[in-house]
């Protein structure tokens, strides 16, 4: 149901002020597309949330639970927004995780909203708001994201959708909210998630399956240098799909995209 | 009361899931302490508090409104920890700040523990998980901790009571919940905090008062090398003061701490 809570699998809209993903952001979450009444990329998604909890030493709850989370949410619905909250749950002041863990899960489902009809590919701008290096968060996607918040805080022009961030030293690593993959000498290049920045599942995906395609992937190191003279710019997001860049302030325009339409409709399905 | 909670000013254990402090870390706290029933340096934690409010764009709420929350749990009690989190409140999903922000304030209280009786000074470690960089957030108290929670789950030893962090690059920058000061050739120097770390209340109040008693003070870069020779170590902090280290694993031992001794007695009050 549109709008429907869960923590541990009950209806409630509350968590305890106690808890650590409150307290430190001490926790993960993954944002799923649900089509057809189930989540896509289901299994990549636990994939990654797995890894998360072993990397932070968070207990991990069985996987059926929170497939059976997920399921109750989508209940009735074709398609939605799937969002699943996992923290280290309630626990005494200070940073030091409590010898015995109680996790928190929060399942929440909300409205899938369809990209306008019509757009020609999207603009980005440079987020000025840069990415602190972490090789132990890299990858993951973890409740500290204040850098996010602070980079979306910088625009509000509805025209930009959205904003490529760098790390400290001037690499570009993805965008806010979707990784970011590069046309340039034949191949699609995607930036190296290695000390900061989200692996995303369609990064995963369109990694894994461009080459079936016979598209040459590779993951590289680049900076805005290199995405002047790029043929063809894409974003990719598990809950928006390939979106194709128009234009990227400062940096450069493109037309077409042939390679993001190619893998819209092998990987789909349509979001929009 | 010791385990009051306050949210918004009412008696409640819970808060929204929707809540930007759970969703994304998006908020900032402080941790006090109250001694005489009233809380030490308030003005400099509510000082701190407004520099973040102002750093990441959250509304500042009065404080005679935190200060009100404050003698709320206190009452009755001589001493305590009085922790405040104050967060971007209930939002819709997406990183992006809402037009209309109603911030969430939580304010509790817990027991104060004093330090056990003789210790002759801290055993620390360094750590293995650095600091990212991010001048934006460096500074403040926010509620983005994962690399905090990391480092204190880096050891168990009850001897070891706290852990230095380093910067990316190797510098030394505070422990987990505390910040260093260091006494080397006649100064009294402490890492600056420029692109990561917390700014610490007593640091602070350190950097402040010392001159006053003869003693110099100086903002540095430190390295682990500078660590080795030094006269003496101390670590301050808020809630547990001036507390001398004995040793630093794998760089040193002090004994003596004369100077950490003279600005205990002239900050205390005593909180052993």
């Amino acid at each position: 149901m549109i709008g429907q809570r869960l923590v541990n699998g009950v209806d409630s809209s509350s968590v305890s002020a106690e808890d650590r993903g409150l307290q430190y952001g001490d926790g993960l979450f993954e944002t799923m597309l649900a089509v057809g009444g189930s989540i896509r990329h289901f299994d990549r998604h636990m994939q990654r949330l797995s890894e998360g909890c072993v990397r932070l030493c968070i207990p991990q709850p069985a996987p059926e639970l929170l497939a059976q989370d997920c399921r109750k949410v989508l209940e009735g619905l074709d398609r939605g927004v799937v969002k699943l909250i996992l923290t280290r749950g309630p626990g005494p002041r200070g940073y030091r995780p409590p010898a015995e863990v109680i996790v928190t899960r929060i399942v929440t489902c909300s409205a899938f909203k369809a990209p306008p009809a019509g757009s020609d590919g999207l603009t980005l701008r440079i987020c000025e708001t840069r990415l602190g290096s972490n090789p132990q968060l890299a990858g993951l996607k973890h409740l500290n994201r204040l850098e996010q918040v602070l980079a979306c805080a910088e625009w509000d022009d509805p025209e930009v959708a959205e904003g490529l961030m760098l790390s400290q030293d001037g690499r570009v690593v993805c965008a806010t909210a979707a990784n970011i993959f590069v046309a340039r000498g034949g191949r699609l290049l995607t930036p190296e998630i290695v000390d900061c920045g989200v692996a995303g599942i369609m990064r995963g995906v369109v990694l894994s399956e461009a080459p079936s395609l016979g598209i040459d992937t590779c993951v590289a190191t680049l900076r805005l240098d290199d995405l002047g003279d790029a043929q063809e710019v894409f974003l990719t997001s598990a809950t928006r799909g390939i979106r194709p860049v128009a234009k990227i302030e400062g940096i450069g325009e493109w037309t077409g995209g042939a390679l993001a339409r190619v893998l819209r409709e092998r990987l789909g399905p349509q979001v929009s």
